[in-house]
């Protein structure tokens, strides 16, 4: 059994990571850590885990954590020297944050505004998206888990940079995602009164997740990719479905078009290429479901995919990438189908 | 492994039951029978379930069943043949209408305005509640699954009544439901125009599910017991609450009665007795949610209880009661907490 | 033209009170009055009243008000010496908290746990609900607008309680209300992802409604009524359902009841008795529609009643006062027929 | 007083024609047409409209229309010789269905896969966008009122194609509905279960809206446009986002653009350039609120536009479009703010 821990266990993600990790055949939940809660069990968060034998929140200490791994679940730039020690105790570290997402500090400063708190690690942290990095990830120690949009995005377009088929200066990502990804801190933007009934774009030209997308697609690409990327918060809990634009550079059609994607995936297990996917196909699970139209008046394909923001995109790709690291079945404790209903 | 089988796979109640078996460990669906549906996958209409290798949709056909048990998820009166034959062939059968919940035909032709379609059988089928009758159901092969208000009104009115606690008389039952508890069948009143931001109360002393509640609490009380339901649609997908109103007969406190609601239901793995519950803390799951506040001032104890209506409902119940019948642990593929967020 | 202020404008009371009297061809919106936000336009909080030639927020000041009719919509216990203030400049005060909604200062010290911030202005003040209390309404300088739960409740058992008809002691209200009763301010509970696809009750045997509902009912019935109280909340932004249970103390009928219910109400523009109301069949009104239905099983008779818990429980009610002290046609603003769709 | 008629009042665009004009100073509601209802007062299908006087539902007999002005909602193809018969009899005419947006015969049956009922009417109906067609709506006695996703999409993006700011090749439009614009009648992919908690894409490359867009952005460039568009469903009841990016021809600035939005749209009442619009800022009322950003990492510009799908995307727009076929005040009647709450 792998030994697990979690700080940040009372966010959204902690609490979902706590749920698919009780499923799972081959872990054990050590310990949860909480800052702000530590003087209570986590059901008085989510009352929904009264009964299921979980350890107490306590406050962090790396030197009385007995774990064979730890997702850490903290605001970036926070982890500071937690992840160091961590690593240090040989403990293996899967970090929610954007700190270990980026091959270039630089770039990290960019758009996060501040020093990237550790950039030494960057050298052996992994991008840990399986689908691209698998090899890479189960030999890491250290992986920099994805952001939400950021997977559903990049998995939509990888084949076709991969294959040099779209000008790379056409791609437009128009992507909508319930309102969990927000978290679960309280802000007025985020009060069912304002978000129930309603639909809006933030962070147009400006969103973080650009810069990470741009770094995989490039790196796909072998080239510099620049994207206009613009995220909306939709009146839903769960889910992200992206809407990508692209032009081709080269004639093809949908069947060759889906052909090349079917390929590209074929050892994917998450993922799934087929008709246009709708949130209820894939929320509730680890899936990252896809289809596409070619639009032969203007030359553009459009990918449009779908993903459970806090499974996929967060807790289920995070235990992805922990049964890599630990050499486990790569979908053990992800095999539900989605809720659908 | 038991093999399963499911007719009526294509709704709401079918697509849990599949959601839910491909998660238990010790069951195999074998068949999955559709009238209207019977020349496609189930992921034509659920996709979320392409991948999964799912038998194909198939007719009925009693002879070519090889299936251990059943479920039946038909309209009430239409299981007519199906059941004998299958009860015939040695398979072993929980029924999801409300054909087989009933002691009496008299009691459901009053309230279905029919003639039962095979009286002879309800001496031998049961009242699937495990939570009543767990004994009975192990020994059966012919379960009626109970409704869903059912099951979340008799859950929280048991512990009373079987003490002789409150004035029969004085029971009023206050329960909402979500969507998906109308299934899946296309209806002017079901379109998301009318149940979004709405609220209705409908049924009022006249709802079915009243004849049920009412058979099971007489039977706890020793004596008639008639009450109050009323059942209102919310508009959320899943999930019942009932907030349950008594007015109580001896001298007693929150205290006591939490004391023997507790030990009512100590050897009930999916009741849990706690705070007052909210959808969020059962939805997902198989578990009964309790709580209840003693009102000194006009004497009545007020109990809200909640349930997922197509889990403990429906889909899950009826897997606890297959799991019971073939002596496997009452809990085996039940054991996911709620979803919470 | 009726000079019209408003103190607290930013919050939701407010921002409907605007919204309101925007359409009403006898008032000007004359002030604005707000601490938090004074600095700003009404419209940096609700962006859809830009362009209204809305005058700009401010600080309190009662001397540099002028104004024939002020809206004091503060949380209760705080309005201190204002409202005095206000009525000694020759104001008329439509006061939205509970201050001033009590006959008796002792009730309010009792539910509200705090000694009553002006108790010499009991006596003058008269409670809002202009279908018991009109002509002292008429002649009022200073009306407690009612609770938006209240006004749903007693609304729908006056005429029973007027005319002697049931068991004082049977009455049971369970009531269900939109997100938009909680107000604005920012709490974990009212987050977009606690309330979606959530229900819950809360305050059971203790909301502070309560009293509100049996001192009304009280005098209607010319002697003491208690009642059970029970609130929900329910994922949809406006609107209230309260189903209202009671025991018949004589023989009677539905069609009975309804003749009843319809002389009751033949002078009150704003309540429709018809069948079951649903909240879509008044959110966007300043109606209150109700239905009943008369269970001979039980000998009760259930009431069920819908308000937008928004106009009638609480902005259009108040200028329904408002109309009526200031001799207005008591529909005047308030004609609109609810949104339904 | 305009008396007015309206056929095919029982779906969405009728009930809130209806609600509309029951608070229009200069208007009469004389005659309600339905065809499948006409049996029944209105108020069956809509019971907040009970009490308001409004006229029986009728069969169609133009001979026994005595209107001033008819509005047409019924399906695109099927109004055939209605509307010249109205025309005929000096009845205004505004037709909510597609048929008479287009200038080109061949246009709308390439699109809508028949040939046009009407042709002949073609010259003489105009485009009901008052934005850019007001002169000639007051003249005409037939207008085809446009569809809700291309008033939203050409607002936004009239400026930049008046003014061949951008290369017009380079338009994306990602427009997000919610679910009232698919109307009343009855679906499975309509129901509350399958929207709610749900998104989806859909009609990519082939909306019919696309042809409507692109017909009114090319008068206005000059020159053919080719667009493409995306539309998505919402689980909200009422409001459309559009997101529209296109790249810049020429060097500009955020503030030189809005500059020219705000001078375009200076004659425009219910046009709002500002901050970044959410449906909240719009819904309930008639008025097109739209924002844009100036991307320089990718030369695109992206303006966000939002209305009410039922109210500017319908219903409102025509009210608009009578006003100034009967020389009214253009904002008669379309007065009220949002909802926001």
């Amino acid at each position: 059994m792998v030994k697990v821990g979690i700080i940040g266990a009372t966010g959204y993600i902690g609490c979902e990571l706590v749920r698919i990790l009780l499923s799972h055949p081959q872990t054990e939940i050590k310990s949860l850590i909480s800052h702000s809660r530590s003087d209570q069990p986590l059901c008085e968060v989510y009352p929904g885990f009264s009964g299921f034998g979980l350890p107490p929140l306590e406050p962090l200490s790396v030197e009385s954590l007995f774990c064979d791994v730890v997702f850490t679940a903290l605001p970036h730039g926070t982890s500071g020297e937690v992840i160091p020690a961590l690593l240090n105790k040989g403990i293996k570290v899967i970090d929610m944050s954007a700190d270990y997402r980026y091959d270039d500090a630089d770039v990290y400063e960019v758009w996060y505004k501040a020093a990237h708190p550790y950039p030494a690690l960057l050298s052996e942290s992994v991008y840990g998206l399986p689908e691209l990095h698998k090899e890479r990830i189960r030999a890491s120690s250290l992986v920099g888990n994805p952001g939400c949009y950021t997977t559903c995005s990049i998995l939509a377009l990888a084949p076709l940079l991969k294959h040099n088929l779209i000008e790379k200066g056409s791609i437009i990502i128009d992507a909508k995602s319930g309102s969990t990804g927000a978290g679960r801190s309280v802000t007025q933007s985020m009060q069912f009164c304002e978000v129930n009934e309603n639909m809006k774009a933030y962070g147009i030209a400006s969103h973080r997740h650009t810069s990470e997308i741009e770094q995989e697609l490039s790196k796909l690409a072998g080239s510099p990719v620049v994207v206009s990327f613009t995220p909306h918060l939709l009146p839903v809990g769960r889910g992200i479905l992206a809407t990508c634009y692209a032009r081709l550079a080269v004639k093809s059609s949908a069947q060759e078009l889906y052909e090349l994607y079917g390929d590209f995936y074929k050892d994917a297990p998450f993922v799934k290429v087929g008709g246009l996917p709708e949130l209820k196909h894939v929320v509730g699970s680890n899936f990252c479901a896809m289809g596409l139209v070619f639009d032969s008046r203007t030359g553009r394909v459009i990918v449009v995919s779908c993903i459970d923001n806090l499974i996929k995109g967060a807790a289920g790709q995070a235990i992805q990438n922990m049964n890599l690291m630990f050499s486990l079945n790569e979908t053990a404790g992800l095999k539900a189908p989605p809720w659908q209903i």
